[in-house]
């Protein structure tokens, strides 16, 4: 009998004894990809009832069907942390979105800022990343990746009640940034590659909800600023704490 | 007139009027790909003398030659920090030797532990990524990247002065953790993707000179707790302060 290692999500309600049908992709991945069969044991999360430890009640080469047996870990939501950033070239938005994940930000937002090059983005990529980042880093929740917003627009509608972690130069070091921030809802905001214009400047630096954070002296790619952001929140705020 | 935006690392004594000479490869990059050409500037650094501006003054197929003009910037070495992790899948290898370099490690040792598949690595190449980091990110040193070492013998001849951060799990919250770290050198040590042999856990759990140190409730890959650890250590004690 195969080990519980392998972790799926599933869209779907969990509870003991109550069969979970496969999609033909879900089968495809258990059955021909990872060869699990009749009796084998996975877990199975949904992103809002926890883990679960369930095994193959029926297999099929189009579909199939899993039984919850017990739930293995409560459901974990993240802390209230968005990480907001600005699309860069293909494989390090993908590595962005699968850090954030794993780092436990609640929610991915993709912005289009003055220096942005990318006028769309896959999202459906995008939340697939999210997803597997989720499975593998055995997290019970699925950050929400939303769809390219500009910056403008994203700030124009803002909830001042949700405080902004804006990576950027700073006069203080990190740890007297960190240990001077009030709990609550939170964002990280990393700029792209060629920085935020004169414009953005302003306006993040005169927001009354936006604090600036240094990053040390050397200039991080928007990959590297974004793991080492949502480090330094979640060490000072959220729940690595 | 190009501007000064492209960095060159040049492993050549550097100072103002002395005639730096190209490689084919330098000059097939500078003039073939970039397309500077003789009076254009650029910055260059050789990792011991600081970050200087330099003019091209002869422009080749095969060759070429640059006068540095005056300092830009003064040498800036990290603080004594290594990062020791078991190398794992090649474009996680590469990315962590990336991240390595723009978090400020001072050298990268890729350890084979009891649980790592790699039996050798690409050092070359790797000391080519952290090079290439190095020019992107601004700064003026270069890590050296070392060979393929097995974590035992590196413990067997080490140093007990320089005291090892070790990613694993920990009753204490980061910020607790770091909070007791003494200043000094430090090497930071992330585990292959299955975690520690018993053997290695106990060896390291008994020696006097090893901090663990946990990184939040989800299992992070090895590239993201690197870059997590570098990051908590750099604020804690090094030269994000």
């Amino acid at each position: 009998m195969a080990t519980a290692r392998i972790r799926l999500h599933l869209d779907h309600p969990l509870g003991a004894g109550q069969p979970l049908p496969l999609t033909a992709d879900q089968a495809h991945y258990l059955f021909g990809v990872m060869r699990l069969a009749p009796g084998d044991a996975l877990l199975v999360f949904n992103g809002r009832q926890g883990e679960w430890r369930a095994t193959v009640t029926a297999a099929g080469k189009r579909g199939g069907e899993l039984t919850p047996e017990v739930q293995t870990a409560p459901q974990m939501d993240p802390p209230d942390l968005w990480l907001m950033f600005a699309p860069i070239k293909k494989a390090r938005t993908d590595f962005i979105v699968e850090k954030a994940a794993e780092l436990g930000a609640a929610r991915i937002l993709p912005v289009q800022t003055d220096y942005t090059n990318a006028e769309r983005i896959r999202q459906d990529r995008l939340q697939a990343h999210a997803l597997e980042a989720a499975e593998q880093c055995g997290g019970t929740y699925v950050p929400e990746v939303a769809d390219l917003m500009p910056l403008a627009r994203l700030l124009d509608g803002w909830d001042d009640a949700r405080r902004i972690l804006w990576a950027d130069e700073s006069r203080l070091g990190p740890a007297q940034t960190l240990a001077g921030l009030p709990p609550g809802p939170w964002a990280v905001l990393i700029g792209p590659e060629g920085g935020f214009s004169p414009a953005e400047r302003a306006r993040l630096g005169a927001a009354p909800y936006v604090t600036p954070v240094s990053l040390g002296p050397r200039i991080l790619r928007a990959d590297t600023a974004a793991c080492a952001a949502l480090t330094l929140w979640q060490t000072a705020l959220g729940d690595w704490k």
